[in-house]
């Protein structure tokens, strides 16, 4: 079988660093592309250069996710990669926390996780072909002190693509995880995540031909410790 | 240092299982046990037997969770060691999940986690002392097919516990997390966790001295393939 | 079932240090043990104290190890808990090392715990009872820089523990291996892992009914970060 | 910075198999190729092929392959990439095992691993340029029954390749340890892993930008069970 050709691509969780540059590439690879953030006041100047279109939705709403993926189908078709990129975190000493934000966490960073990822596979599954990826942190593998809340949403966020990955690969659809280790941006030393460069292995993963999936990818950066 | 001791337990999420095993082996040593659980009906044979106090507690409200916590005091004395044992699941073909039953099951197993150890760490902190016990399954380390909203709500409780242990440890509060992989029950193979054996593990670890802490110990039966 | 109970231990790699406190408590316990080291002139004080029979083995060479088993056989019968304590490490930058040092390290750390857990098995299969356990280190799961051959002969210790616990338990064997995760030592704030404290850890996970057997523990002081 | 590129590269471990495709694959890449293996007389299709040149090199002894180094650097010129693809095992119930077999085992699977990263660090750390690929299996991270030998060389061969990462990366070196996780093959259902398309992520690997590092890429059909 030939690696997999994908044509339309929806990332939620939208802003100005890896989900731009996600954004450029898949443009520049005759992919078309939705955006869906809570506020999409800020993506014009993507939208124009990529040709994407915007979808404000908040990915912890069931219907709010349904609507978006109607949406998205009626502009630009159904998706055949969903990247979820959105999360949130609390910070602080733990007994500072208030528990609202940390079910806000939780909620955006894996519910919405949830919700995005079964209106993909519902659309995904009966073609037997599709790509749904997921966004991690070094949080995901690893609870840091005073991070309890992010944790918990990002190790939630890596259970759920572990699970889907065992339940929907044979099934045909690709699943995957990234670790992204360290912080993104770009600097002359290439000391943090060059944002690109994660979009990079991102595609490289969801075109691997179904004989040899990865289902998880960490990147740091050269002078990260890990 | 002495082994630490300790004088009074709190089993959030008690039923019939391993948290009856866990009341009777604390009251046997000793140790004064209060119980909460959503429901306390069924709880009234295992309070006369232990000498335990019942309370009724969403553990997924925060001010319940705070009011469960003043009860405690009042009732056996500020708590000095505090399991939380709740847990929900929902299964099923990903696309036949509603996602309100991931909600709740997400807040079971993960938030509830959250505003009980928050109460507990409040209470523990000023006297440097006591021990946070958290209990996983199969599901916090491996996200099994078709069961992807419990394996959120575990994944997350243990990116909890992990970050909890890293900032609360330093601080002399021993957290633990306990990868229970397999079912528990009782046969003459052993085939099965004898929720008994699982509490003894439970016990030898939070009588740790503190320069030997686990912060994670698994248990199955010696049948159990994994 | 009760919980098992064992009478004969045989220790090797031993020294002054945890196997000196895993000694000490078996003997509290009437367990008879026997101590394997490549030099055993400075275990003279602690058999006195212990009642234990030292024994010179080299833990590499096959010969040697089934000789010390037979050897132990006739002076204290066939021990039911084996503990495979010995290591060796070679430490620099990367280039520095020297090959014949690294093979050394790891056949040390790794390949003698394969030789004593193979005439440990032995004895203990036909009657499907008994213990082996093994001592591992932070780089049991961790590769530090230049450490790489501690590493490596510390991983496939982990390697063949867990391949062993697969196979062996379900003849009734427990197999387990302890991540020591620290400095061993004693000092009054505890800062270090106390050896009498992973003594005690270690009796605590071999005497667990098989309903309910941990395969890995770690242990790390409350102040370590990890 | 730009994607690094890479022109002559060292296989050690060659056969028919993974190597083989990645030969094919650098070669079409016009990056020159060398290939290491006990015995290369079956290596000359390939060969002929791709025009790689062949040594025979036992990679266990250490001075045989400092000598494939220089070897390799007259006929090619110094390998910026090399790949560590040879492996051995011995099967078998726990007790028929030969500790001689077992020894050889883990000698050829890891040691031979560490003499060949070694030689190839001495030449890439001048330069701060190169990648050192490993070749891990499920047993990398799993030990299977019967199969613990196999456990202990691949487990210590990502010991290996761990350390050398948080070493080697920061001085401009790229390490990464590859899970092959499951059979190579090829068949119309893709059901067996194609070493070609693994041999294409080993390449993408290799080709990220420092920013973005992986050290550890797993793989497996998307029928496999994990």
């Amino acid at each position: 079988m030939e690696n997999p050709s994908y044509s339309k691509a929806l990332i939620v969780g939208a802003g100005s660093g890896l989900s731009a540059s996600l954004a450029r590439l898949f443009a520049g690879r005759g992919i078309k592309v939705a955006l869906a953030a809570r506020s999409i006041e800020k993506l014009g100047a993507l939208c124009t250069e990529t040709g994407a279109r915007a979808f404000a939705c908040n990915a912890t709403d069931p219907s709010g996710v349904e609507r978006l993926f109607g949406l998205v189908e009626r502009e630009i078709g159904t998706p055949d990669v969903v990247v979820y990129n959105a999360s949130a975190r609390a910070r602080g000493p733990f007994l500072d926390l208030v528990p609202a934000e940390v079910e806000h966490a939780i909620a955006v960073s894996a519910f919405g996780g949830f919700l995005v990822a079964q209106q993909a596979a519902k659309r995904m599954l009966p073609h037997k072909h599709g790509a749904i990826l997921f966004t991690g942190a070094s949080a995901s593998v690893k609870g840091y002190p005073q991070s309890a809340p992010f944790a918990m949403g990002k190790f939630a966020l890596r259970g759920l693509a572990q699970s889907l990955s065992r339940e929907l690969s044979p099934q045909g659809i690709h699943v995957a995880h990234f670790v992204i280790d360290g912080a993104i941006g770009r600097d002359e030393s290439d000391s943090r995540l060059d944002p690109d460069e994660i979009a990079r292995t991102y595609l490289n993963v969801f075109r691997q031909q179904r004989s040899a999936w990865s289902w998880e990818v960490e990147l740091r950066p050269w002078v990260e410790r890990f």
